[in-house]
Order: C-alpha cells, then sequence, then structure tokens
C-alpha cells in the first residue's frame, strides 16, 4: 500500500454564507478568510496522517451532490452547514445515504440564539456536535474525528 | 398531424439524492440505478403512446426552472420531490404556476416515517399521491396519469 | 394443491359512507355504484390470479371485526378507511395484530383538502398509500398489492 | 297529491347515551324519558305541518347509516350528535353526502363545559346550532328548521 | 303590584357592525336595519310578558357598561357580541359580575366560519347558544329566555 | 336474603382487539384465549363473593350500551377499553351517567408507547388505573375493585 | 358634475396612541405632530386629486362607527391601526362589511418587532400593506391607494 | 417651589367592571365601594407626600387616552387593568409611550385562575406586579411606588 | 468624482419563479415580462439618481451569492424572495451580513394568503415591507429605498 | 446458598411530601403513617419470600443515589415518585441505567388531576403503572412484581 | 399564656442562588446580603408582633422539608422560590399540604423576563404574588400576610 | 507571582448518575471510572498549565452551591449536567450569577435522542457546546476552555 493510500480521508463542507469570511468588516470580524482557516486545517489534518478535501457551497444542491460524490472517497464527513443546518432534510437524507461518521460543526453556539437555529436536522445523523468556538470549532472536531475513526479504523 | 405530435407528453422529475439509486450498498439496496428505472419507464410510456421526459436534481431551484420550462410541453408531470418535498414552497408555486395535472410519488411510505416527513407542500397542488411501493411507484403513477388524461384528454 | 387454493386472497374494507356511490346526485357523481366497482375489480383481480372478498361498513367495530376475522384467510389487505382513517386506533391496531400487508385507498387526495384529514391512523402499519385517483385508485392499490405478493410470495 | 306526501319531512337523530334520559336517578334528573320527548316533539311537528321520524342509537355507524338510508326521504335533519359531536368526522361526511339542511342540538352548553367538548365535527355542515337549553333545545331546533324550510321550500 | 311591574324583563345587547344591518348593499342582504328588528322583537316580547329593552354599541366599553347598569333591571341578558364574542374578557366579566341568565346569538353559524370564531369568551358565562339562523336567531332566544325564566319564575 | 343475592356484581368489559388473545401465532403471544382469561376471573371472583359478568365488543356503540344496561345490576366497572380508551367520549359519557365506581385496566404500558396512547378519556372517570401486567393486569384491578366496595359497602 | 363632486375620496384612519407624535420627548422623535402629518397628506392627495378626509381614536368603537359611517363616501380607506391591528375582529368585520379597497399602514416594521406583532386582523381584508417607513409609509400607501383606484376608477 | 408642586404624582387606573365594587350583593362582596377606595387611597397617599388623581373606565380607548394626557403631569402609574390586562395591548403601547415607572395591580391573584388570566400584556412594561391582596393591594403598590421613586427621585 | 460614481446603486433581487411574470396566460396575467418591469424600474431609477442592477433566480444559493458579491457595490438591496420569504434564512443570514438597508417586496398580499406565506425569514432583517400592490410594489419600494438613503446618505 | 440470601429483593422507593403520611389532619386523611405502610408492606413481602427495602425523600439527588446504590442488591424496584414523576428526568436516567423491572405507583389517580400530573418521566421506563389506590396501591404493587420476577425468576 | 406564644408566626423561605446577594460583584449589585435582609426583616416583624423565621436553600428537596417540618409551627409561609418557581410540582404539593396561608416573592419582575419564568407553579396555592421590588418585595409581603392574618385570625 | 498562583482554575462539574460509570456492566460500557476520567483530566489539564478541580452530584441544590462557592476560585466552568441539563433553571441561574465562561458537554449527542433531551437550560448562558464524543469530550472541553482563556487571558 502506498502512502497516500494509506491516508484517512475527511470531506470538510462549509455551508452557505461562509465564503464571505474574513471579507467583511475585517476590523471587527478579523481578516481570517475562509481559505486561511481551509490551509490551516489541511496542514493540521496532514500532521495527524490525514488527507482533508475542503469544499464550500451557498447551494443546498451543491452540498447534496458533495456529499453523494464522495460517498467511495470519504472516511468521515466535517460539516458546518450554516443556514442550511435548520431547513434542509436533503442534506439529512445525504448524510444517511453515504452512511459515514459526521460531526456538526457551528462558530457560535446556535443554541444560544434564535429560537429557530437550536434545531438542527443535520444533528439526529450526527455521531456529535461542536458548536460555539469560532474557528477553532473545526480543529476540535477534526481531533474528535480522528479520535473516532483511531476507535473503529478503516480497513 | 405527425405521430411524434400525437404522443401525450409528460415530464417526471426526480428530487434530491435519487441519483444515488443503484450506486450505494448495491447487494442491500438492488443495483437499478436511477437511469436502468428512467428507460424502463420511457419503454413503457411509449407503449401507452406517452412521450416522458426525465429529469433529475438536487438543486431545489433546477426543479423550479425545468417546472417552469416546460409550461407549454408537457400535458402532464409526475414528480418525487424526495426531501424537498417536505421544504419547498417554491415547488408548490412552480407546479401552481404551470397549471398541469400533477401526481406525487415517493418511494418509500412517508407517512410511516419522521412526523417531519408526513407533512408535503406538494399534495395541495396534486391530484393525487401514490407512496410507498419503491420503484414501482412510478408504474402506477404514469398509469395514474395516463387515466387522468384520458378522462380530460388534450386537444 | 387445486386451483382454486393457489389463488392469492385480498380482502378489501371499504370504510363510512361509501354505500352511497352513485345513490347520489347520479348526474354529477356518476352512476357507478359501490356492488359496480367491486364487481370490477373481482373480476380484473381473477385476470391477475386473485380471489378478492369485498366488505362495507359504516361501523368502526364492524371493520375491526373483519380484519381479525381474515386472520387466516387473506393474504394482503386493502382499505378505504373513509372517515375512519382519521379517528380509528381500533383499526389501526386491527391491521397491526394480523400482520398482513395492506395498502391505504382514497378517492379523493386526503392531503389537499381539511387539516384533519392529513393525518391517518392507517399509514403508519400500511406498505403503502394511494389517494386522488378515484375509483381508479382500487385498480392501482390492485396492483400493487399483486407486485408486493409477487417480491415476497405467499407458500 | 295526498295530504301525507305534501308534508315537509325532517329526521331527528339522538346520539349515544341518550337512551338513558328518565332512566337514570328520575328523582334528580326528572322522569321525562326520550320517548316522552319523541311524542311531545313529533306532535308539535305534526301542528306545523311535519311529519318528524325520530332515530337513536348509540352506534356512530347506525347514526351514519340512517343519515345516508333518508337521502331521499327527508327535507331536513335535526341532530344531537352526544359525545359523537366531538370526534365523529363520518358523520360530518354523512351530512355533507345527503347535502340537506342540518341543525346541531346539545342538551347542555357544550361551549361551557371541558375544552374538548367545545369543537364539533357537525357545525361546519350544520347551518345553525342549538346549544343549552335542556329537552327545550329540540323544540327551538324544530321552528328553526320549519322557518328555514319556509325560507326555501321544498317543491 | 302594578302591571308594568310584573312585566319580565329582558335586556338584549347588539355588539359591533350591527348598526349597519339593512343599510348597505339592501338587494342582497335585504331591507331591514337593525330598528326593524328591535320593533319585531319589542312587540313579539310584549305579547309573552316580556318588557325587552334593547341596545347597540360597536364600542366594547359601552357594552360592559349598559351591562353592569341593568344590574338590577334586567331579569336575563340576550346578547349577540358580534366580533366582541372572540376577543372580550372584559365583557364576559361583566356578564359573570351581574349573575343573570344569559343568552348568547349569533346571526350566522360562527362555529362555521374561521378558526378564530370558533371560540367565544361569552360562551362559558352563558346559559346557552343559538348560532345561524339570521335574525331568526333572536326569536329563537327570546322564547328560550321565557322559559328559562318560567322555570325559575322571578319573585 | 338468598346467596346468590347476596354477591357483590362487577361488569368486566373487554374492548376492540381482544377477541384475538390467543389466536395469532399463539407459538409467540400464548395459548390463553379471552374466554381462558374470563373463565379464570369468574372462578378468582366467586372465591371473593363476587360475580363477575364479562363482555367484549369491538364495537364502541355496544360497549356505551353494555354500560347504560347494568346501571341497576353492577356495583362496579373494570374496563379494558383498548384503542377507544384514546378515541372514546361516548364512553367516558356512559361511565358517567351509571355513576359507579370504574377501574381502568390495560395489558401493555399505555404511557411506555407511542404519544397518542398516553392520553385516556376513561382515567378522568375512573377511580385508578392498572397498566402494564398482561392478564395478571384483570386480577389486580378485580382484588382493587373489591377493596374498594368493602370501604363502601354496596347495602 | 361639479369639481368636488369629481374628487376620490379616501379616508385615513390612526388607531390608538398616534395623537402623541410629535408631543413625547421630541428631541429625539421629532417635532413632527400628527396634525402637520395630516396637513400634508391633505395637500400631497389634493395634488392627485383626492381628498383625504382624516380621523384618529383611541377607541376600537369609534374606529369601527366610522367605517360604518363612511359607507357611502369613501372610495378607499388607508388605515394605521395601531395596536388595535393584532387585536380588533370588529374593525376586520367592519372593513369587511363596507367592502372597499383597504391599505394597511404601519410606521414601523411590525415584522421585525414581538411576536405578537407579527399578526394583523386587518391584512386578510387589505388589499395590500406598508410596513416600517415611518410617515413616508402614508406618502405610499396614498400612492398606492391611488393607483390602485384608477385600474379601478369609480364612476 | 410651593408645597403643591412639591408632591410627587401618582395617576391610578381601574379598569373595566370595577365601577361595579360594592354595588353587587354587598352582604357577600362587602359595601366598599370604590370611590371609599379611592378616598382612601387619596388620603393615604397625601400621607405620605403624594398626590394621587384616581380614574376608572370600562373603555380600553378612554385608559389609552388618560395614560397620553398625563404624560407630564404625573411621576408615575398604578393600573389595575382589569379584563384588559389580557386583551390590550394599545394600554402596553400607551404605557410604554409616557415611559414612566408602572405598577400592575390586581385584586384577586390572577395567576390562580383560569389559564387566559395568567398572560399579562402589562407586565412586560411594569416594575412590578402585586396580585391577590384585595384592595390592600393598592395600599401596597402605593407603598412600592413611593419606594420606588424615593430611589430615583423626580427633580 | 465622476458622475456615474455618483449615483446611489441599489440592488434589485427576484426570486423563484418570477422569470414567468408575463409568459404565462398573458391574456389573464397580463403580457408584462420581468424584463418589461426591470426596465421601466433602472429607468424609473436613473431619474431619481440611482443605479439600479436587476437579478433573478430560481436558486436559493445562488440569491444568498449574489447578495455577498454586492457587499461593496450595493447601497440598498430591494428583495422579492417570493417562496424563499418563508424558508429560507440562508438568506436572511447573507442579509444581516453584508449590513445594508433591505426592503422586502411582494407582488400580492402574503398575510392575505395561506398561513404558511404569512411568516417571512427575510422581515427581522428589512427596515420595511411591501405587500400587494403587483408590478407597482417595485416602484413604491424604489421610492421608499431612495427616501431612506436621503436621510442616512452614503458618503 | 442460605435463606437469608434466596429472598428476592425489592427496593421500595417513596418520592417528596410523603413522610406526611398520617401527620397531617390525621382525623381527615388517616392516622396511618409512612411508616405503618412500611411495616406492613415489609411483612406482607416476607410472607412472600421477598426481602423490602423502603427508603423516602424529598430530595431527588438522594433518590437518584438511591437507586443508583442498589444496582447490585435489588431484583426489582418499586417507586412512588411524588411530585418527581412529573419533572425528574435524574431519577428516569437512574433507574434506565440500573436496568431493572420497576413499577410505578400513585395513591391518587394522577390521570385524573391537573393536566401537568398526566406526564411520567418514569413510566417510560417502567413495566407497568398501578394509580388511584390509596396505600393499597402498594400492595397490588408488590403483588405485581413477585408475580412478574416468577416470570423471570433471578438466578 | 406567654408573650412569646402569642405573636404569630410565619417562616420565610429563599430559594436557590439567593445565598449570594450582596456577594457577587458588590459595587453593581450593592452590599447588602441575605443575612443583612433577615436581620431587618426580623426585626420589622417583631414591630408588627410577628416571630419570623428564615431559610434558605439551594436543596428543592432541603425547601419541601422545611416547609412539612412547619406545619404546626407557621401561621403562614412567605416564600421567594428563585428558580424553583417554574419547575417544581414537589414545593406545589408541599404548600398544598401544610394549608397555611402563602404569599409569593420575586426580586424581579418575573414577568417581564423569558417566556419560561411567567409560569409559576407555587402561584396556584398562593393568596397573592409580589413580584419585581428588589428586597422592599419582602417587607411588603410581610405587610400583606400581617394584614392577611388579621382577617382571619389564628385561635 | 508564585507557580501555584499563575495556572489557571477550571472547575469540571459533573450532574447525576454519572457517578455510576464503569460501574455497570463494565464489560459493555467499559472499565473506566468517573475517577479515572477525572485523574486523566487533572493531568492533561497540568500539561496546560490548568489546576482542574472536579466535582460529581447528584443533586442539583449541590451543583448549585458548588458553583456559587467557586465565584472567587474559578477562571472557567466545564459541565455535564446529565439530566439536569434539560430541567434546571436554577443551574442557569447559578452559572449566570458567577459570570464566568462555560462550556457544556455531553458524553452521548443529546440533539439525536428523545425530543426532550433537545433543549438545554445551560445552552443560553454557555460559550460553547460540545456533545456526543463520549470520555473525548472533555478533553475537547478543556482544549477549547484553555483556548479561550488565551483570548482572554486572567489576569
Amino acid at each position: 500500500m502506498t502512502q497516500t493510500e494509506s491516508l484517512v480521508k475527511i470531506l470538510l463542507i462549509h455551508g452557505p454564507n461562509l465564503q464571505l469570511l474574513g471579507k467583511r468588516q475585517p476590523e471587527i470580524y478579523g481578516r481570517q478568510t475562509l481559505e486561511d482557516i481551509n490551509s490551516h486545517l489541511r496542514e493540521f489534518a496532514l500532521g495527524k496522517g490525514v488527507e482533508l478535501k475542503t469544499f464550500q457551497s451557498n447551494y443546498e444542491g451543491a452540498i447534496v451532490t458533495e456529499i453523494g460524490d464522495n460517498i467511495n472517497w470519504a472516511d468521515g464527513i466535517l460539516i458546518n452547514p450554516g443556514a442550511y443546518t435548520h431547513t434542509s432534510i436533503a442534506i439529512q437524507d445525504a448524510l444517511s445515504a453515504v452512511n459515514l461518521p459526521v460531526i456538526e460543526i457551528h462558530l457560535s453556539n446556535i443554541y444560544a440564539r434564535d429560537d429557530f437555529r437550536h434545531h438542527s436536522y443535520v444533528s439526529p445523523v450526527a455521531i456529535g456536535v461542536i458548536s460555539g468556538f469560532g474557528a477553532f470549532s473545526y480543529d476540535l472536531a477534526l481531533e474528535a474525528m480522528v479520535q473516532k475513526l483511531k476507535e473503529n479504523p478503516v480497513e
């Protein structure tokens, strides 16, 4: 087996509006763009023997497609579904269909925001949820997924 | 009038995640892909004097567009809206706008699943619903649409 | 084994008020009575190797009894529960008890009518639902049941 | 035309438990039985040129059947649906099907009792409701029906 | 005791918008004004030994005041609360405070109209309700009140 | 006083589908039929000086009638209302009307099943409820009723 | 026809608390009083050939009366119902009764405020709603009403 | 500064039906009229250096007007909104607009009465609530308001 | 500064199904297409010193993207979200993120239609709403936005 | 094996306020204290070969601890959770964790009391419920538990 | 009788987190500790001939116990249940059991806070509620209790 | 400054039933006890310059007390509230009162369990939530808290 093949493969999906990170009012929200975050995570992943593929879309349909397209590639999925968390049964169905471990991520603590943000269609098909730690939520989720895959290693 | 023109024209729409049919765990879910189903139905339709156009998308917007684009072509619409059944008012509006007979189709019996799957935004604008018979639901729906159009023939 | 014994056996139950079919305002609703429908279906069934027994009652209790009485006779049940669809847990229990494949039928599209007609106590114990095609709903249901029993043949 | 034929015909239906009137704790609830009430009303009706047919049953199915059976006989229906007021969609459907003027009657003021007694499935298909005047509710309803039929006389 | 004193005294209250009766689209709604109805009822009442005082207001406060002001005059209250039926707890409180028999009246069948018209704050403090018989509802209510007061005569 | 007359009299009512006990999949659900249970209980009752009358029906109306018919015979009522527990206001009314001590019985623990099985229309008119002990629920209920009647003996 | 008669006639109603405009904390809320707004609008209206009658009341009953009194005068009604938006069925009934085009106006965006301010009893009988533009909402509404009446001119 | 000017000024508002205090069934409810209570409170207030103005109305509109009219006179408002507690958003808006400290008062403990009396539209704009102590509730509220104004004295 | 730069810049977004305007049953709905409306508005805008950019999509994701892409170009956003009004939290988030004044527009009066059309996810982030005036709603909204931007001019 | 060891072991838990039994208004509620009940039950248990350990606490936490502490001692648990029935998920979790047969007991019939007393967090983890028979409820529960453990004897 | 015995006895209970009064951010919340408040109240009480016993606990069970333990000592109970107001049925039951006059106290106006703080399990068993006046709420409550006990003196 | 003082101080609270970890069915749930977890975490913390104090209780009151007692000691709080997550407003209030950063932890993914486990009273006062990763949830939470405190260092 070659080294490339031996890497654990994780798909990281960012939902709608996350393309704006670092691009609006940087003096307030910081200058860290989504690509900055992705780069950091890909490197952090590699250090743990993980190949991380990142994807962002504002389209529910594109996210559904991306999940389905990686049915055979990914060993696990990290997803920050953004606003689709609360409205997309289609994403729930896609995640159920591919039958992989899923971790749900939120930058802010959605349970402390508007009532309609407390319900997630993703949670019932996720192994766990990490919510409220800003970009550091992704780091925690990546660690958790690696830990999870170590318990149930992919052969 | 040529024979081609005289065919009844039906548009069949498949919603999100249905592109995965036959592509995941075929030893469990069977090897019949969406294209297999579509081919079978197109042939079955032809035998009844029906030209069947098929369409699949994971995008709500693409389904809305497809419905609007066929306003003058189709005599009736068969639709398996998948997860959009429960969330898309846009698809309801599109179906209302084109003002054609619609039959709603589901592979599984949605009324026996999670509560949030019992409500359909499509049903109020459909003449009828067929739910729970796997791929055979499409055959039944096609028969029902032909029967319906015979009662109210297209001139 | 004699030929009679080899027939698949299906029980068709009509719920309350269906005895009025063809008997009120025939110039509007048509002159096809419930018996006309039953005759047609029995013949249609026979052509598919199915013995169809039909039953109508306005009594919830009679429907419950009929279901229980056919526990050993029937291979499957077709039921148009009429108004009892929405109110009868007793019929749900009877259908659960006999543990046979059930198809739920409605002449009109109940999901496009009053809110209180959207919920069915029968659906959770049915394999599928056909709703909205008038008397043709019965033909479709019979086909669907035969298809179902072919997949899981009775020995 | 004979005199009998020229009488207006009204069907009066009493729902469940009303057979007990006058039969329990007569020292408290009075000794007037359901038959006493019916006799009084039949005579009262006759004085107004009305033939009154009375019917009582504890069976929802029997009430549904009785309504359907009088589709051609009755010019109007008076109904005290008792507890079925709140639970029977089948009776609503029967009353809708025969398409006759209906008046809903209650001995007690149901709107001043338990919450679950405030909703009536009969009201949406009734021209009016009289509730709370004991046996005198029937007299008022009979007057109201005669008044109604005078406005829209039966030919 | 003089004859005037011996008359039973009933207060009839008409709620908001009833001043428009007979004043809008008379070719459709009839030319019978509220005063025509009141005159007819006062005469009808007199024939039964009842002095009828009538009152109409579009003001919730005026109706509350009128009820309180008649605490010592009236033997019973007939009230068509119009739209205040569904919104006025103040009228409920006024009726409770005077502790007289109350009959609630509606021209149309409120139980067959919008959902928000099904609930009445007056019903819990009324002995009965008459709904749906147009202006004849008042005649029926007057009869019912007289019947009620005969059972529990005022000394 | 003769011995027969001195026996306490208890009516035991079984609701819908209970006629199937011991008749379906006996290898799983056991071979004890409803009649076996009734025989056992009648004997058990006799040992405690109780005459037990048993009744089963799938008809709500028949149960309502049976309750009313025993208004003068019974000293107490044991009832397993089956599915009518959750839907029958008519049975509640019948039990209220006869004004006897009632114990509600369930074979399974209804409070651990579907949400719609948690609500009982019988409970508000029962002195107590026993739920979840299979056929032994009847034994416990009989003991409880005897205990109850001893506290408030019938003269 | 004289010029005065040829003017379109519009009634503008201001609901409760609007008499305080410009009278509280003028340094914050501005010094423009309700009369200032009315003057401006009357002049603006005249420029469009519209006679504008203005009315303000804190009394639901007064608003109901005003609407009814103008049944024959007005060609259209502009109404800012203030808090009665959310509680007054009587105003809805008055607006229905006069059967004129109605436009609902709010100074603030009620849909962005407390939940109980999202529902309006006026909206179902209005042709449109304008909400959130301060006093300029009235200008927009006046334009919209004129546009509407031009489409369906009053003869 | 003259002595009159130096008095703290408090407006006391009584809502609907409170004009009946002491006027109905005095042998039960006592002979203390609203004016008796007001006199006592005015005197009690004076002893604390408070000028108390009292106001009662059955009209929601009159209460709204009174609040607005005292925007410059009052230092605080005591209000027993009676039934309007539960239905009047207009009173809430008036209290918000004048931006003064408000104490809500109830004679009975509204939280121990009907469910619809548990919600108050006044509470969210009040500093506190006193409920359940009969006429003594007013004394307590007056004390509380004086205490409050002492903490934040009016200059 | 050049003239082009000095124009106020407004983005106008049309949601799903609006591409069909003027294209279905023109004899009923009129022949005015979306492009006709856009042309008229662009010209109307120019007269007010406004550069209007128009955009239509059936895709929720495309609308989200368009909003984000114009974060630096637009001074204000006019949006007719069509069916996404009621379902898209993603569009709400996009509008929040760009932090510009937003006006919500509807051709029909959504508050007078189905219940599920009364709720808008856009309203909480809009300064105002204009609903019910057909294509003229856009003209009103444009005027309102210009008025708004005049109050808070862009530097 | 010694005899002591061979006894079935049952833990009986009494929830909050039950320490007051027999201690308040004994002339009304009787003089039977909780200790009297416990003594009677321990003796009754012994006669059936059962060692009964009893425990009462007003502390939710103490009940949770007691359940956990007996994970290895008890063969079954009888629990009258008092008010914690309706509020304690912690007790539900404790009972789930120890994975023993549980019977839920109530002195009064909780299903005939306030609505908030109809829901039990204990029921979903209990095999059965006995409610309404006063102290005799404990006797019945003990019998039921013994019967249960006989079916599934502890080895 | 000694003087001590003749004192009215009142129990004052403080619920969870109230031990923190004066101990957190004293520069903001003030330095008045719970003991300061208790001292002041005990003295204030003594001046009115009242012996005040004070109790604080963070444990629901301890509060339940304290209430029960004082069944014979106290003439009345003042309680600030803190967060247990909204969650503790056990405290409601304890207060019901001891059958003493209860006054519910809150420092802040709970009806102006989160929705889940509007409901109180204590209110239905209290004679009155005082909410929103900070530590002065206790003074008012003590006065109200003394007033109450004077009306119904303890012998 | 000494080294001890320079350590960041974090309080870790375990709610009800967590004392059972590793003590029930170790062959299934593993042999790792709560003390094992605590030891591991204390060591892990020390490596990051954190002094970790751990606490477990089955008593809501004890948890409330512990939080308050550490108001001056702790720099942050990690809490797995167990079942009190869903029922304890008192714990929410305690966490609000101490005004420290809080992270909520769950071993299982509560959002994928029973509906009543989806709501948390702790979340609105937490900076973030980590749910579903077994004992590893604690590690992640510790990392997140350290990261948080680094951003806002304690002086």
